[in-house]
């Protein structure tokens, strides 16, 4: 039962001025800041977020990256600084967000959101990212959860490997949303193989569990689509999007990232189209289960209740009954039982109903 | 069976000049009006229309708000002075409208749905509420329920906390739309736990009063969906109108209330998917208890034909059955019986029929 | 059984030159002239079409009405010399038009349906209404039924209330088309609450008979939503072409009335999503009742299978059974029944079978 | 089962390169040539393609209809000569053809179906019609069918009457266009009488049988709407091409096409909502019938049940039973019997379970 | 069982940085170029990539196809040595690419999917084909399979037969994109026939075993359409590129693989509705089938019921039951008994139950 727990008031959490005063719980966050061009790159944690004040102008490319940050003062003054309009700060702090871009002219907004996946309980759980790109910053806000996705791509900047550290602050915006949309493949292959498993159990023993399991199933695709669906428009936004800030060459590589992006969402209606297909097979048979015992049973029972019917008969007790006196009645009898019993056994198997 | 009584005709009522008159009940109506700038606020009841002309021609911004008024001359007369198109105050006066935006350059016209929620019939009401926006007036009629959604808002022009103060009508037109939305999450919320309450309950004991909730949490979900699919074009029209009304500014506002408007869709979608993922375990489950049950009982039955037709086969009164004279025959034909029944038991046991 | 004899072929009839001519029964049909402006009003039935010939080239507004005709040469007559296309009066005559709108530049032509309600069938009826708006003329050709519809908007042109009869013969037109459209409304409330009843007596008591009258409502719908989703795209049309014959003033209009057949598509819609509500709900309940009795039975059954056996053991006819010779057997057997009887009884009453 | 066996395969047939080889069947075909102005007409039918090449240039419309052509080298030198692209003459010898249009400046290439109606299979059958409309020409290209649909126009031509002798070859081609969709509804019409038909049959008297006419509609509908859906962006390609080929005038002819293929595409959907509510009543029906029979006679039953047992109580053997020795025991006990029954009966009735 | 082992995870494989290390099998692959003009062609197999490149700047039509390569850094360097972007040659090396098209200017990069058709298993396999067009070379890459279906067109280059030799390399280009999309045909032929051996089957003897080959069915026809809708967009993209590389003849060529396209899809669309339709008539034909056995069975029991309570009713030992010292007291209760055995067993035959 805990499986079906997953609070739906989740997905219905939302950020307005007048709920957001609640969650307001000004966790202040971990802020680190990573710096750097071709040639050199500067990584540190920073205590206070004056400290990326300086990063503002310079020709380096500067990524602020918070963790688990609530709606703090902090985060504010953060976006007061660096001229991001309030309701973009507000969007980072309220937690029910839909992915969705925004092009602010001097910086772009996005929101998406990176999944997890835990196998203990087969659930997909979610986690709101926002990304701001400006001319040579990229600023990311991420819940509470460890975000490894981004690890890979902190190495390739201090290893200054690939293209990373040769190419802008657009760049690194792109390589933070391919990293969260790789990650998206990493968790369907687990979602795939979690219903491969079901789906096998579904063919070799179809109980009544299994049903719970594919609902369930149902459920988390019905959630994962949510999650996903709009993260079409928003890359495909980011991709189109005139704003300067995005250069000729990084746009090749966010069609890319928009391409893998259908295939996501592709294979999102594929388990769904396979999960409908799952509920056809276990109803069927479920139902066909169900027929074949009570044809066994009915079929068992309608051969006894003839016999049951002669042995009355002979179990009258009138006074003149000729055949009660035969020498050889009982044994008459019984030969007529097992003929019947058996003529009516071979009809019923000559009809496939045993 | 109280939950069913919604009546549809209230869906399908309309304001042609045709079936107009009969509503026309000429109920006053509460106004109330609130007239402000960033350094001054008044606000007052008004007993008479006429007491609002003063304001149409103020460098202040100005709201009307009229509480619970049917289509009363009264109405008809603002309307009038404020050179609002008849068409306009008929369809304001007409309570079954749907959402709409229409664009007629002096002003804008807006209707909207707010919802309630009550809680004791687990039923969403609507109402109709219609928002004029004027270059410097702002005009908004409610039905009969209370307004407190816009009781915030009346607190933040008095106290002049946040920006509300310091812009013109269009924002104070956004506010209103903003605050009726927001609203709505509010009612998601609340509906997405009853939503979860029926699903525990279904998981538990699914018995047949769960389809009437089931079927009762559809139809609210059609209704919700009529009430608020309209919305998106509404919202989207005012964001791209080309009407000088709306201010730059103030368009960044609407596109932030035009995301909250497309997440309320998605979840009243998820919602759907999700009753109609219940509606199928529901039955599934319905359907297997049913199969349980009768398993057992045919089961059961199939056990005890055999042994009724052995007691009735010794029960018959043949003359000659040297069986009965056997001094061990009853105590033997009791074993058979038991070796045959129990020999049944495993066999269905083993099969999984029991 | 009557109430499924709606003749499908009554749909798919069409107009084709090829099988025009079997219709073709010259019918005279009925032609009233209205011909008004501010200040004077002139109303007149005319035998023959010549009759109206003078109207064409007059300053007032002239609205031709022609009631119940076939394809009178008399029509084709009219045609001529308004100088209406060919094809345009083929289509008048053809009855299986759909709804459809086309700008001739001289002239609009516009083909709508108007519905009627048969209660004591609970049917839908339809009738072609086809309506030419010229600069200075409107001709409306109706089938046979009573044309009450446009009754009050004649009453209103000979009164002069309101503004018809200050506006041009696009006004006219669009006054056709509103009062066309505003009737599907009357005709809605009444379907719905045919749903709503037999909603209810589903509710109460689900017979087999409700599944025919489910499916007669779906039928209609079916058959309504055929009538009525072309009529959005004509009425968009009609407000968007750029035709100088329908002046700026009129558009307001129009788009009134295409936001009222949006909203009567909207309750189609809603209809259709009810009524396969109901559908799931009739079946679930049927299965219900089913299986109530089904359980209640089969449980009833198997209660008295093992008295019966007991009965039957001690009817065997064994010379040595010492339980028949004991004083105290009968009602020790008697006993055991009982004991048996109510315990089986009880242990299905706790698993709530019974 | 015979009405099964629609070769799937013949939906799935193509012509590419590789094996039109195989269908080449060098079938001479019947080729016929109609040359017209206002004032003449020529008709013959031609021996070898040659005949036709005089054509080419003149003034007068030709033309030019090949009957039950394979890929002969004739048809590919009448292409050549009239230069029409080499792809185009592939398109017309390879029969599984998706409906097309396609505009080659100098000549404009339509494929069509032709649809007809085998009444004894209840089946509809196609063939493809080709037609290539140049400026002063027209050519068609039939299977192996009669084409008598054509029948019609050629008379027409012959007699002079109507417009098309006045008009230019795009004339000729929406005649032959229209000639093929008006055939359309006659088929509909058909099949329309018999989805009434089985309609009625299903409410009348719904057996297994039925099930099977049902499925064979759909599966007839699912082959119907393959062909003609695509005639929807065929006809309206022809419609709005910016070719020279299409005058004006003919455009408006085109346009009432188009609403014909329309009206015949909405009529298939109605169809196809049509059978798939048959197949929800039929299912329901079905069940219905079985549970009345299931019902009754496991009440039959349960009367039954209880009244063996207290005749099985009074078998028993025991010494002391004193209603054995009673003067009206079995009287008594008959009466019992005939109160039990009755009881029972009575009660399943008041409780509508017989 | 076996048969579905299709391993979901392959659906789901994709080609990011990160996993990529992981398949880099550094397979060397097969290359093989063929040079050619109107008047010369040269073949050869390579063994290193090195060959390729004096082919870039040659005048003719340069054709390298490498088979069954994996990311070797051979194919890398003939990219960069092509002037090809990385991330095409990541694609390229990635397995489980979804069919997109791209247009580099300088070159156009293609992903397919190549469809095999397993019979043994019935299962549809696919493979990617990757295709660059450049302005005189084209390059293809295939997987481990046998690329057969370019055979053919490697034979018209030879040969120099057809238009192949005499066009550049964007006819090149196409004519694969054909040979790969004819080959579709073959594959749903097969496909099809396989779903009319499975009707057939179906409607002659509908066993549960069927309904697993229908799941089968729709999980093929699933992963079937996955494969090839992405196609549409290909090749739609491809014909309208405004490119220079691809020439005005070979768009002509591209509409006319489209048209094949929008076939292929219409007939997955086809075999998608008729497997659906499958599973209604499977479900509804076991459901008859059940329910006229138990209806048999139910009835047969039935009969015999009230006859054996008869048998018990003289079967009672009270003394005084005066039937059984009657003469003809058995005879009598015989016949009263094949009275109601028959009575009820017409009864039955006429209400149908039998």
């Amino acid at each position: 039962m805990p499986r079906f727990t997953r609070k739906l008031s989740k997905t219905v959490k939302f950020s307005s001025p007048a709920n957001m005063a609640a969650e307001n719980i000004n966790a202040p966050g971990k802020i680190t800041v990573i710096d750097y061009d071709e040639a050199t790159v500067r990584e540190k944690t920073v205590a206070s977020v004056e400290e990326c004040f300086p990063f503002k102008n310079t020709a380096t490319v500067t990524w602020i990256n918070v963790d688990g940050g609530g709606r703090t003062e902090a985060i504010e003054k953060l976006g007061q600084y660096f001229n991001v309009h309030p309701l973009v700060m507000e969007g980072i702090a309220g937690a029910g967000q839909r992915p969705k871009f925004e092009d602010f002219e001097d910086y772009l907004f996005l929101v998406l959101k990176m999944l997890g996946y835990d196998e203990a309980q087969s659930e997909i759980r979610e986690e709101q990212v926002s990304i701001i790109i400006g001319k040579n910053f990229v600023m990311s806000f991420q819940g509470e959860q460890d975000g490894d996705v981004f690890d890979s791509l902190r190495e390739r900047i201090r290893t200054g490997k690939g293209r990373l550290r040769k190419l802008g602050a657009d760049y690194l915006g792109y390589a933070l949303v391919d990293a969260i949309v790789d990650h998206y493949f990493l968790i369907l292959e687990k979602f795939g193989e979690h219903i491969e498993t079901i789906e096998e159990q579904l063919i070799v023993n179809p109980g009544p569990a299994i049903m719970q399991k594919i609902y369930h199933l149902k459920r988390e695709l019905i959630f994962l689509r949510k999650s996903v669906w709009p993260l079409r428009e928003v890359i495909s936004g980011l991709e189109r999007c005139e704003s300067g800030i995005i250069k000729k060459t990084t746009r090749t590589y966010l069609r890319d990232v928009y391409a893998h992006t259908i295939q996501v969402i592709d294979t999102i209606e594929t388990f769904r189209d396979m999960v409908s297909g799952m509920l056809d097979l276990y109803l069927s048979s479920i139902s066909n289960k169900m027929n074949e015992i009570m044809k066994v049973l009915t079929t068992f029972a309608s051969i006894f209740i003839p016999l049951t019917f002669m042995a009355g008969v002979y179990g009258m007790n009138f006074k003149y009954m000729p055949e009660l006196e035969w020498r050889w009645g009982y044994y008459a009898v019984l030969a007529a039982m097992v003929f019947v019993g058996g003529g009516l056994f071979f009809y019923f198997k000559k009809r496939k109903w045993l």
